[in-house]
């Protein structure tokens, strides 16, 4: 399909069988949505990875695709966008445990016939990259321009540029650390309890649902808080409540700011699996790019030689940008051409699907500077 | 009874009868439980009034008590110590909606006979110090040197200075906002959520309990995210594991972090009430100062000629210092002796229960400043 910047989405498949991950367990069949904008040249050396964050999809522009959130890169891709289509091809994959097309524990365990639930093993950022490397190999693309990614999709891009060094030119990572810290962690874990205490999970086994939701709702909404900032809820209501006709002494009356997380957590059930979400989260808390390869220092010298750029977000709490600037520090050291550069915005972490002002003027920098 | 340090601590209660509230609605029956240690003089000049925090109790030093929390202020109180019992009388009531032994959701509605639950009315933090104020009345106790508290405490003090200042001489303010800011709304609805959305809360009617166990837990686990600091995460275990012979890629395999969480949230449930955690953050969204008195401005100008010492914590994320700071500037714009101090440490919001030797060197200095 073609919108009217003018550019086409492909959508593809790619199925993959007998994967194996890193905890030495096996995944019988790995099937992988991709969305692409743009053509890959002969030899794929053209080819931007974008990988995507928690709850988005491999959809990141054009049209409205039914069944699938709205692009969350929208105003970058296009021709003459920061992702230039007449010139790049621009590729995501709906990411491994995602809802969105890909194998999840939603899909069924070809060995038993029923869906996964929690049967499914656990997978890393590091297996998730290497499901969408083996892919990209099965459609005929080895060296890419550039992997880059915000939050999640920024450890899963770092993960191909460490993992596949030789294929990779460039690693651009937004918002997202080198390890998850424990706070991190500790957000993750509060938000899967409240999935895992809501009696409608039922062990997972939940399906055809709606399983949890308001475990789910409730996870969500702790989420959005860690996504936004202080700056950004007090600029937009401060105190203010929600119309209606409660004093604000009554139970039932709201503040603005609890209708909106509200409004938040009924957004995300209607379009995400909560099995999905505890997958993803812990996915996310196994971030760790020493693991199996001896410290940060050794991870990081893979990358000499490359280009890496790392975008911190100024109001960020989720994943501060001194997080951020660690991957830069180390790379740097490493001997990459390292950049860190910070988005200054009080959107907080989300900053990265907000504020694209920045984010055009911080990647094409990049683009240029680095040939891409 | 009296400890090693050598002070007494004499436990009591005041009873009031039909107690309006902020709301306009009246409690037939308002018990609060107090501590006092040290002797009042005849006019209570000496009185120095403690506000306790969301879930501590009236007792704050001394041995044990059976059913309450441990001492939560105990280095700081005792002769020769911040708080000199030889010279100064320490009081803290057990706060309004407290499970621990004052009028509260678990308590009896005089009018039915049954305990009220959710159809106890919400209070404010401005009610919960008219209150305490009734009762230092009622025991004989009228003008007070000093009230200080943290956190909830803080706001209560606040409260306290604000709402009768001819019988407050001084004021300080530890770790807690003139108002609250929409981010600790935040964090505050997605606890209440927790806990109204377990089953076993059934719209607040689970006495005799145990009630909704998980929900209330894991609203602590969340609290306990914000009243620490990533900080202090990484510095006590970074990523590390919880000993166990699970391997990382296993569900049920934990982060130490995670572990902690979930002992404080066990913790918790095993002391506290799950109505009165709801009433109790219900009452802290409320707080709001300029509430009623037209403006901030004009609600500090309340305080002229008082001492005022607000005190921030460096790496609190839940009340960040520039919060505690706008009390000072607020107070010291309006006429007020006004200091900020600040407490430099990596232990969040909880650094007022954690870092004595800082407490104990800035309550030392306003003491003396003052002359209380």
């Amino acid at each position: 399909m073609s919108d009217e910047a003018g550019f086409e989405e492909i959508i593809g498949v790619s199925v993959l069988e007998n994967f194996k991950l890193d905890s030495g367990k096996v995944l019988p069949l790995v099937e992988q949505r991709y969305a692409m904008y743009g053509k890959p040249d002969a030899d794929g050396s053209n080819v931007v990875l974008v990988c995507h964050a928690l709850t988005g999809s491999h959809h990141l522009a054009g049209p409205d695709v039914p069944g699938l959130p709205e692009g969350w890169l929208g105003p970058l891709v296009g021709p003459g966008r920061a992702f230039d289509t007449s010139r790049l091809c621009i590729m995501c994959f709906n990411n491994l445990c995602s809802p969105y097309g890909s194998t999840s524990p939603m899909s069924v365990n070809p060995d038993t016939g029923g869906q996964w639930g929690m049967s499914f093993p656990v997978v890393t950022p590091r297996d998730v990259a290497r499901a969408q490397r083996l892919a990209l190999r099965s459609i005929g693309i080895e060296r890419i321009a550039l992997v880059v990614g915000g939050s999640f999709g920024g450890m899963i891009s770092l993960e191909h540029a460490l993992s596949f060094p030789e294929l990779v030119d460039n690693c651009c990572v937004i918002a997202a650390p080198a390890r998850l810290y424990p706070q991190a962690i500790a957000y993750n874990e509060v938000q899967r309890q409240s999935i895992l205490s809501d009696p409608d999970w039922k062990g997972g086994d939940y399906y055809p649902g709606p399983g949890p939701v308001k475990g789910l709702a409730n996870a969500r909404m702790l989420a959005m808080i860690t996504y936004r900032s202080e700056q950004s809820f007090a600029g937009r209501w401060m105190r203010g409540m929600s119309d209606g006709e409660l004093p604000s002494h009554e139970w039932g009356a709201k503040f603005k700011v609890e209708t909106y997380l509200e409004h938040h957590g009924h957004e995300l059930v209607s379009r995400f699996d909560a099995n999905c979400y505890l997958y993803t989260t812990r996915a996310m808390d196994l971030h760790d790019v020493a693991a199996g390869r001896g410290s940060l220092e050794e991870a990081f010298s893979l990358l000499k030689g490359k280009g890496l750029l790392a975008v911190g977000i100024s109001s960020d709490i989720l994943f501060p940008s001194w997080q951020v600037m660690e991957t830069a520090r180390y790379a740097g050291k490493a001997g990459a051409r390292s950049l860190y550069e910070e988005i200054e915005s009080d959107n907080g972490h989300d900053s990265f699907l907000i504020d694209f002002d920045q984010m055009d003027e911080i990647l094409r920098f990049f683009i240029r500077e680095e040939n891409i």
